[in-house]
């Protein structure tokens, strides 16, 4: 199969594994002549170009890549959202929350990331490895953003959280290490690279580059302790 | 559907779909009439009432969030180990903590949170995200508990664990940020609030807070190394 | 059941769930002959003899503990990569890679650690909780390691990633705690202990304890903020 048939076909299994059958076979037909598809191109392209690991091939990535499903459920639960107001089949906003959660449940288990389907995403998104990442409601992120396993983009407090906007802006280009976290409604700049491990509570200004300083205390020899 | 059957419904299929087939249609018929159901309403609600990216909706946490299945297996796994001295069905408590353990991996697969079943935990426990969370076999949570994604109460031996008690003690309304560590057999005062990536590993008195002051380097613009 | 024979199972259902059924099968049959079945014995025992919390019951570690499968699937995956000079089944190596992978997406999909097919790995090899746990493509691995939930293995860069050795050479009989990353092609000694979320960018000289010194503030009482 081509890489775009397969990218067809994970796009349409979104739909028909998460949803109850007959709003399934509706959507899975609407999605086909939608811009999911190209969004989904751009994001598989995207990986394949990035990560050396998987031989540079999106077929590897479309096939066997989880962290992949992440965004790719992610672009239908976000076109899910959009939905209601044009069509019948979707009764209300309560609804297309409840299916496009349920998209991103399975996105999830698929991925073990978690990303809210009202976040905004940019092209050619990708998530490495995928483990832990989350990308929280009010998120709004730039194009060509990478970002590797276990970042979380989330807001400072924890709960009594209101609805307004309360997690990070992400400019372009902008590379995240491994578990970084980026708390609150701040803004990293564009072409920005924020290494491990950095937590991040104030705004990033362009171009930056921001690393974790931390101490260690090596004890040489190690004496196994009674 | 009302959330209440979709509780029970859930609570049936934690025992049924991770249980052999005769033990499971045994215990899928017990646990209805057992506390599991109130509990596991308790703590939807709680999700519910905490967690406004879900349009505060329990239906939506019960069908749609994936950690809120960490906490229902972790209640029927509990449940399923306390059985042993007046159900003739299982043998003996080496087989109840292998079917708890076998209810705790479903739970794990679901949510991605891996919480031992012998832990101790009190009502109302909400676990938001819950990639990585792992609650060691000797806890003791109070009630009205929440914690962010990856929250890990452990041990601070690795291996040449013993079995006594090794994990933490955790008091009531506690709110833990994402990442946070606790190790140890110590104890977090009531009312407190550990901040995000803190790590702990000494007491914390009640009604704390606790924040972690990390140190980074800002270099700016960033040139792209040769 | 035996130990053994639920092995033996589980390793060929990693190849048959995993694969295309006619490459599936065939490889199922070879592989109860070749050197994974004595692999994953081992690794198995290992898990026994070091986690309390499951009775320490070989049965238990291999129905039950999701972690294990990581180790199990990456044992079914790197056997795979190594197949197609003499298997005419697998046509050629970018086929095998893709098996490969596919075997690994299985195992992340079942463990939530995603463990590269290239990478070398010692006997006895431990993941205890193993949510986040990343090994890299180019990892060489002692025997009778053990790592807690969330250690990382990964490179230094980001993405300009080159194909070369960028992993790191851990040593035997190494420990390291919950959430630790070690990045680049660094080299950890033998016999070292590195405690829980410390980040390693340098060598580490056998016997080597490295303990993690973080930064906290304690304001007490906490007084709910406006």
């Amino acid at each position: 199969m081509t890489v775009s048939s397969l990218l067809e076909s994970a796009v349409q299994d979104a739909v028909l594994e998460s949803l109850p059958r007959d709003i399934g076979h509706i959507l899975a037909e609407q999605i086909r002549s939608s811009s999911v598809l190209d969004e989904v191109a751009a994001d598989a392209q995207a990986y394949a170009d990035r990560d050396p690991a998987c031989g540079h091939d999106a077929r590897n990535i479309v096939v066997a890549i989880t962290s992949f499903q992440a965004v790719l459920h992610y672009r239908v639960a976000h076109w899910v959202l959009g939905l209601p107001e044009t069509h019948p089949e979707i009764a209300s906003a309560r609804d297309a929350l409840l299916f496009a959660l349920m998209i991103t449940s399975r996105g999830k288990l698929l991925s073990h990331s978690d990303i809210h389907p009202k976040a905004v995403i940019g092209s050619s998104f990708v998530i490495d490895h995928g483990i832990g990442n989350v990308i929280g409601e009010t998120c709004q992120i730039g194009d060509n953003v990478y970002c590797n396993g276990g970042v979380i983009f989330g807001s400072s407090r924890i709960f009594g959280n209101q609805t307004n906007k309360r997690h990070p802006t992400i400019g372009d280009n902008v590379q995240f290490g491994g578990m970084v976290g980026v708390y609150g409604n701040i803004t990293i700049g564009s072409d920005s690279f924020i290494g491990a491990r950095c937590t991040v509570t104030r705004d990033v200004s362009p171009s930056s580059k921001v690393v974790l300083i931390s101490e260690q205390q090596v004890t040489r020899p190690y004496e196994l302790e009674a």
